[in-house]
């Protein structure tokens, strides 16, 4: 397994899905854990240990509300984690981003757009990229197919 | 020590001073801690465990930006927790503010307005007051004294 | 009856019957009240008075846009006041969180998140635990058990 | 006396003179109160019966944060009442905005811009103006000179 | 005709509906105008001309988006206007809410709150019972049966 | 004149002035008016009917709160109004911002950033351009010149 | 060809239709293109220098989330571009409307209200009838049966 | 160079400045570079790809306002962008924050918080470190002294 992906909650699911179907297309293992900084903080904790002990390298967070998750993990962990605010109730999706990228220094959580789980994998497998040269030849081809498959598209734009 | 009052850096004392202040004047013993949720995640989980132990009833919590202090004290006690969100950078203290308040269930921060460290001691005294008599008669006797004073203020009012 | 549940009208009952759930489930006795800081005033200045004559010892109040129930029965008595902010509108609940949570000291309104009455029900039993050792007792066996529960959930988690 | 000013603390005076001196430069009667709704609700009730009975036609109330008062007073009579927010804090008077405007039906509080008590003024004066005669003749006066000082502003317009 | 209920489009109809409710519940005759300040500025200008000649007393303007409907009818007129910011799209109409009621001074709009525009006809109402004594007494009237039905209500308050 | 330049009161004037130095320095002439939609609408009326008979081809508008003057100005006419959302008060320019920018078809603004007057003159520019090649040779030339002065600066980088 | 019509992705057409309904009402020749400044810049940066080529007066560009499109193609032209923020997801166009207006002198973006394609198309007409008297006088004709039109509807106003 | 650290405009260099403070103290090679994606759209492009070829391993890139910068780097590359949102003007930096992190699939910035440029840093240090033992264990060190020296600071703590 090399990236983690932890979400506050069954309902979160459905957002979330988007980022094992990426990590899958590009055929990078990655376990999937539900766990809540709130509910159960030191479930959390030994499972961070864990993880990182089994060798995970980069973990992807999504929470909604007051999203605590992927700080908290960010504070018991030096792995890059990236943070996916989950859009609940009625501000937007506003109330989570702010509490995912607002964080102190020195702890980073690697945040990205509100619901965009999808953004989060493919920021893993760059960050994966760093270190496998393999993974970053998948990265360039999927660019190139993107940009032929838009070129496509492109061509028979109407209004 | 009946309220411990923790804050997540040197810097919010100005604005969490308010809540010493008010404990003072209505002679209720408490501790001050600086703790951080995401520097110090261990050693807050510890000194939560220790202040239980010592007797504490109520937790006051400030914190800015992605302000996760209040909810994960919160999530390793059920005493209640009083969030005090401090305004930090530009956003005027919205981020802390909705990390704050906007906690799953079953773990609420009992939130306050943002900088109001003052109103979480008065909410402190109020929960405390629900068991100490003594407590209630001394609320009961500022509020009258309050009215009092804002009465003569009033007096004199002019444009 | 420990904790008087009052929200402003008959359209925000499917918002607090969660909090009525969460009492009943623990077993604290509470009544439920229509009452409007702005439609009748008195009637609502009345009912706080009775309400704290008959021992109540906690309160919970939801509103939506302007806000005022929370913060005006706050002003007419020194028990805990817990104000629930409600969406309504296009505002997301922002127009009513503001609304409750900004109060000038010394008259604090415990906010919790929007429509989270639960969480109204969870923090009042948190204060009335502070006198109460076996609500106490009440609410550690509960946050264990919602740990078990959710560990069990956590093993299934897949995406 | 015709109008009512009251306003929340003696640190809202700033804000609230301009609305002083457009009534005195008017020639209308007005009294000036410092009340609050959350600190001395009685007084504030017992306070709006008097000018009540005394013949006041008009109210303006000013107050920031969770701003009760214009809407608390609002509830307890049926002459109209301005509602002038005041920025207090980081969140820009935003708070102060929506807790005074968007009050539930049959409550309105006629609510004006952030910190402008001068334009609360003229609002009460346009009110009034439909009642008495010689006060609309002062208004269209001043409209007719307001325009031709600007004009005189406008001729020497340059960047 | 005592009040002129003016709006922007015909999609603001079933928001401004219940004005023309209210007044006509409480006796008062009003005329109903489609008129936009962007659209048919010149037709604006007129109508209002016309309508303050047939005597009109208050004007109730309701606008979505950049609503500059209530402040352009604002400036040429001196009687008192109200205005009903309108949500449309996605800001939830806090675009019409900023744009009606931050007017410069001395041009007042009495605001009222988003898609409230019941709260629109009883500002009205308030206004003109300054000068009528029987809408003075309606209003009262109308209050204390407000007070009532408020009552038997809240006897089967139940959660 | 090809360009008028408009503003709301001689306090918009130091946010302004940068759009007068950008015409000036492309040779461009232009007038400048204090004129307010609010405050002085016929004369604003009357100014654009003017300005367009003297050959005006493009006008800046320039307001802020509740930012009626562009949009007043559009729908009196059918030349491109380009309009600079100014910020005063405590909102940071969101109220001009969303009173110009968001304009009922078929009237546009072509709105620009928060007190960006600069950037006003530079669309100004571009659009007077599709007309006079002279003046798109030198916005072309300006183009390079700027790229040049940014790579001499780029070379000196330094944290 | 005198317009060029660019959108981000298919998934923007519905948005963007109302432009290409009003330019061809006009006879305004156009392109449509489905370009993206994050999927595809450098065949982005290749069409704006072709179609610069072809001809093309102006730009339309529309664009979600972090819409950079309008402001890249601004970056690779001269050409006058007007921005379409467009709403996706949660924030209701305020993420699309500040990438968009918020842009840097001297590259302005003429940014349209969110979602209202159809006021770029009006404003892109405005723009080229400085150029061309004959769409000068369309524009003319369309105000004036826009306002005959509008007063037939005003005669049938009704609540 | 491990990093390249990118920003806009000269004015940015003290919010960036941090980034380059944090990469030096833990030894890490870093180049720094003013550039715009909307003023040298061309350069900006080719020193990405000459960064590229030197062997850079992460970038990152802070701007204010319409923040395009991150987003176009982000587009041409693979290397892990991550985003600097920079507050400039009055809407605290929400602006450059939404520019910054709302992008689309399958092209990520990791958005840290407003104005947190050291936050950036550790960022790039933790993903750095993936590939690097050597800088995995000079965080972990780091994290170690900066929770002794927070205990430290923690034993003196008084209100």
């Amino acid at each position: 397994m090399k990236v983690a992906v932890i979400f506050g909650s069954a309902s979160d699911k459905p957002v979330m899905k988007s980022a094992g179907d990426v990590l899958r297309e590009f055929g990078v293992a990655y376990s999937a854990h539900i766990l809540s900084a709130h509910r159960v903080p030191e479930l959390l904790a030994e499972t961070v240990r864990t993880l990182e002990k089994e060798g995970i390298e980069v973990v992807i967070a999504g929470a909604g509300l007051a999203a605590a998750l992927p700080g908290v993990i960010a504070s018991q962990t030096t792995l890059p984690v990236i943070g996916v605010p989950i859009a609940a109730g009625g501000l937007g999706g506003l109330d989570a981003l702010f509490s995912t990228v607002q964080m102190p220094k020195p702890i980073p959580v690697a945040t990205v757009g509100v619901n965009n789980a999808a953004n989060a994998a493919y920021l893993a497998l760059e960050i994966l990229a760093v270190k496998y040269p393999e993974l970053k030849e998948k990265l360039l081809s999927y660019r190139k197919k993107m940009k032929a498959d838009f070129e496509n598209e492109y061509k028979e734009a109407a209004l």
